[in-house]
């Protein structure tokens, strides 16, 4: 279909880190079943698990932990569970022979977004050094076994816009463990350009997605999302197919270019409103035709579903 | 300063529940109080206590909770005496003689605003029954006090858009004692029309707000706020005085009238950039030369603070 | 309330022609009525009559006209009765002592607006050429009594946009005994801007209303008007009190001072959602502080209703 | 050229009604002649003769005309033949083995566009009856005969926006017989967006245009069209072919998937600036690269000409 | 009118330099005669003979130059004696008692804007060094006298936007005794927002010119100004009295307020399509509506012509 | 690649006009070359000595010019020198079997483009002048070998825009002789349109340029360039190939259709952020499916850098 590799997701059965470091044959494995296909990988992507480190944890987690780190769903267990089974990521992915591992991190503030009740303000700094603190020693590991993390800066993560991401990276000390996968279609519905934050964050971006999101709202439709599901017709933005929505992907582009950005462009395709298939080819046609300086193009097939 | 009246909330020592309901002559003393300075008063805000009858119960509604309905601070105990202080508020404006309350009633969903863990749609659902289930027997002492509920459609309640009013609306059988306070500075910075909305629930608007914000989207500031105070200089949108924002309030004024709606135009001053007794002064004098069809003009006194 | 004068309709009570005429001493007495007010008059409007003279005629026509021009409403007759009126209108403006009258021509070709079926396009050209030999004679009269015509451009007219008033002026050999009275109202639903046709047709502006209009298009609103009244809640545009509307006021008023235009600034003024009184001063009001250089300022009583 | 088949026109000699229903082999033999082209057909266009059925009679409609429905022209006799010869159009359908014609009504009241002389409006519902007086047994006759008649919703018509549609579709009783055929293009230049078109009128979309249209509007040019001829340089808006015009077909089509349409997209090309040879293949192309959800395409070859 | 204060120009009559340094008394009585009007004066403007000091000189500086700073001439000699002129402003300045003096600086470089012939980008540089070695010590005696310079960032200048300032104030090292007079009126025929300036430069901002600019571009008329004067017709932009443009001065007020401006907000008044005294007038109520945190307000008497 | 031919410039080794004078078969050896690789050649490109014709000298022009028309760099001798070179242009054109030279004219006026100083506009009406004088000689010998001059309206030359062409081709008497070289490129970052250039100097356009450029404006970026190299982040615009810039090429070549433009349309590259060879391809592609009307496309390949 034109795609050169795989961003592969650590669950279902794409790369299951426990089985990596448990069974030295695994990562090999997985190696080369990529490669008889023709396909590199640059990336593991590690969402999930990652969610769990930093957030209040509710029945929505419980359904997409794997059981050994949901345990008893003791919110104070999932969150360190999902901390060490973070680190063991970094130790898998080194052994899988990738350099970067994108995924979230949660936070404890982000539910306090819009302050009503009024918000306690020291609360919410309180929110980014609850992050630090946790994340910090996952760092660490990553720093031994050589391996990058990269957060998604993404809505209901501790960074999510330039203001928070600021905050995040000064919170962890600007280290260089701790970088971004810049998704720019999680921009357009907050009103963002991807362009002045990757100028800004340029020295921490370690992986990109290229997805798109298109802004729907003509008045009637909320930007907020209305508590009804993507691609509902009432909704105030979806996620669409790249190319066919509100991101300015040649001027992405060029930004990546300027800053000196290296490494993969993984397509990361969800749109309700489009076949699938017809869709992955469109997005590696569109790809091939917007991207100036030849890229390594990845399909991160795991996420079907939002994120 | 050119106002004909005032909204008074039900906390601080504007308009005491409690005493209205014990001392007979409290309610008659405040309203002779308010016609000494040839004030009027046509609705009575009960916001913060109403925001306690659905909501997850944390810190940050000790905060703005009276201690005894706050009492130990147990969240289905919080909820349970909140809703009981809205009963009573109902009785409360009746003795005083106004016929609407406006005010929140907090949501048990509104923390899942943005699907990440992914929402379990039917969950949503239970929120909008979870609040049927709590404001039905609320609204029951409405009716028999001949006084209407007015939900200020706002976000982190369980109405913020047209979607969710829908929803609410539906959810408490559509009856006559609960409607809308319409605020059309909560619309803006979710890019919605106020217009559109009071065409479709012309018959449930029993209260405006005359509040402005401003939109401040530049590419690098985010929609969501950023977690940091109105009035920072890094905020996508803030609160600002009337007719200084994006509010359209000739269109909307335009639109009540075409309605029908006779009741009030409450100013709700907040703005972080502006003087508060020029700003009083000034929006007194932008609804005049705004309002074509004069209306009788109210300052809601107690909302120096959002919302 | 502000106004210096008044545009004297030339129907109902306001000014009648033939009075005027079989009467020396009423065009005196009108004009000693309107000093006693205070009130000066540059112009009439003799819109009505006008109409009839190019228009097909139907049934509408006769609620227009006074009985003795409608007669037995045979098409041909009433469109040459309508003609000698607007003869007899230039005698009494000159009797009355004002140098302008504006009007309607109405058009033998309007209807065909939309070309389906297909026009024959040398029956539009036709039409030119019908109104040419109609307003010949009409505008002979106009010019032996020092008095000249002000169309106002305006659909259901022979001229309504820059092509089509090129033509007229054309069709009738762009002779000084027949301009134009520009309403910049009609402008703004068709797309136009009325700055860069007060450039052009410089050397032809003898009269401007000033009258606004909005254009209410949402995507569901059809420009065209939907077959509707003005004020439904469903029409693509609608008239608005000067201020309120879509015209640029201040543009228009730069390039009449460039083309140094000396005559009067007319409101005319309708607003199917303000209150007359209320909207008459705040138009008076808009002028005073929109006019950089004091002009006379005249209120077209007449014009309750479209156009 | 990449179409799968035709709407055929029932004029010039596409497909003849009357030979149709006089010859039983004549239908079989142009059902055979497209299929030796593999080519098929899903809709016959009857839109001249439509025309005919409620509109004034002027020498416009003789030129489109069969002689024999115009006859001597006399106005209330051209109507009553168009309508039989619909009634017949139904019966040729039938036989030709298609469940959908196309077409269009006339109006009594388009010429009355523009409420000058002012509307009676009590004479503009009347127009709505007239259409359903004469089209009621027209459309008995499909339903008589299997087939659905498919309004072109355009000015000219008794429908042309969604008011109008909203009367139309009320006035014929809402009869599943009478539906709609949506043409794009007839709603750029009314500032109208076909998707909520589309929404509102899901259940009676038979057929679907891929027609595209551009305004030109510079403050110069009006929307109405000068009364000039489509192409002309100083015309406000005109047809262009697909995908190079205002219409956002990704977003129609989105729409047409959404309320389940699965009818045909007739590409009807018209563009005063290109060659027809390229635009017809570059149409092709265009609709495969955009339509997500394979349909069926066909050309309607007979409208070189608008409508 | 409504002004506090004047900003006194050194050219014409205004101010003399000279005489202020030859006579002790002169100061003293120009002070005493604004007092008599109740006027203070905060700043003098010494824009004219500042340009000379970078320029290459050509006729039109003879123009504007006293003849004994143009003496013979001599481009060198010009620039010499036009630095030194600079030095005794800030002598005088500080004998009239005000602490900031206005001013342009002139530019080696400004000739090479459009790089045609291809510009020689290290010469470019050179321009910066050329300014600080002319300024230096200019500013050093500003110091001495505890004046401080600011530049009105302009085209022409060495500095006329957010790149250029910055090259500038490092040329100078940061020095504070070289700041900015923000003019937004400069801003808008280059697309800048005087906000974001506001904001970078906060501690340099010396002083502010309320002046209006509008930019007329419609495709026909250039940006770059078409070699003819302010007001001409086809002009792309001009200057226009404050509150008739396009500069947002609620915001740029309110960035004022944020960054803890304390200076004074003169109006400089150029509109070639308005009224002079109607103007300042209108100029002065605009700034009184506009500024929420009353500022001193002074009128810029010498600017009736451009800069 | 998909080109026709080249546009061949007269500098480097492209075609040298000396060496085409001096020997008879150079002229013919090019012809010949480029026959042999398919390629036409319909215009010659002469800017960089054309631009030394009126300019005021200095440094930059010695480095664009041979050494011979540099001379000793006296200012007046090297203007003379320039004007010389390019009648032989003119002759050289004549062998080589071209009738359109494309270029440059310089003026002694552009950099007087800001006016402050404030300018002597009868100083700027005889820098018109002074270019008639000079090219008046010139395009004798054009007119004398048939061929005719296209100066590329840009900055820099005594046309950019509307306004100063008008202008310019007066001066020169409109005589034929003397044309258009149409570049859209320049016209975005003057925020021109180039359709309403092209049908108002319809007869004078010989030559037409496919090059793109894009505004970059944020409100933080100057449309003037702020003095840094094309590409930099800083600059509020810039070039970029075909397609990817702000130039509507639709609009514009249906314009230049209409006005019945035969000649060649010549792709000038240059993208700062686009690899070269991509780009190449891109833009024929691109061309070949915006040209709805097949043209000769040439590649202007001495164009690598401005203009």
């Amino acid at each position: 279909m034109g795609y050169d590799g795989l961003e592969l997701a650590c669950w279902g059965d794409h790369f299951e880190v426990d089985r990596a470091l448990a069974d030295h044959g695994y990562a090999k494995g997985r190696r080369e079943l990529l490669e008889r296909h023709g396909l590199g990988c640059w990336a593991l992507g590690a969402h999930l698990v990652g969610q769990a480190v930093c957030d209040p944890i509710d029945a929505r987690h419980r359904a997409i932990l794997p059981p050994e780190v949901w345990g008893d769903g003791d919110p104070e267990g999932v969150r360190g569970r999902a901390a060490d089974r973070m680190k063991d990521t970094a130790r898998a992915a080194a052994a899988f022979g990738v350099t970067v591992v994108t995924g979230f991190t949660g936070s404890s503030i982000w539910h306090q977004l819009y302050s009503f009740p009024p918000n306690d303000w020291a609360e919410i700094e309180r929110g980014y050094e609850d992050f630090a603190e946790r994340w910090g020693p996952i760092i660490d590991v990553f720093d031994a076994e050589g391996v990058r993390f990269a957060l998604e800066v993404h809505p209901t993560e501790i960074a999510y816009d330039l203001v928070t991401t600021r905050k995040t990276l000064d919170a962890i000390g600007r280290r260089e463990g701790f970088g971004i996968n810049l998704d720019p279609s999680h921009f357009i519905p907050q009103l963002l350009d991807p362009v002045p934050f990757a100028m800004e964050f340029a020295d921490r971006i370690y992986n990109v997605h290229v997805k798109d999101s298109k802004v729907l709202a003509d008045g009637r439709r909320s930007i907020l999302g209305s508590h009804i599901d993507f691609g509902e017709a009432d909704r105030g933005w979806t996620f669409v197919s790249p190319g066919h929505g509100d991101v300015d992907f040649e001027s992405l582009f060029r930004a990546l270019n300027r800053i000196g950005y290296q490494g993969p462009l993984a397509v990361e395709w969800e749109d309700s409103g489009m076949d699938r298939e017809w869709g992955a080819a469109d997005a590696a046609a569109f790809l091939r035709r917007t991207d100036f300086a030849p890229s390594s193009l990845a399909f991160d097939a795991a996420f079907q579903k939002s994120p």
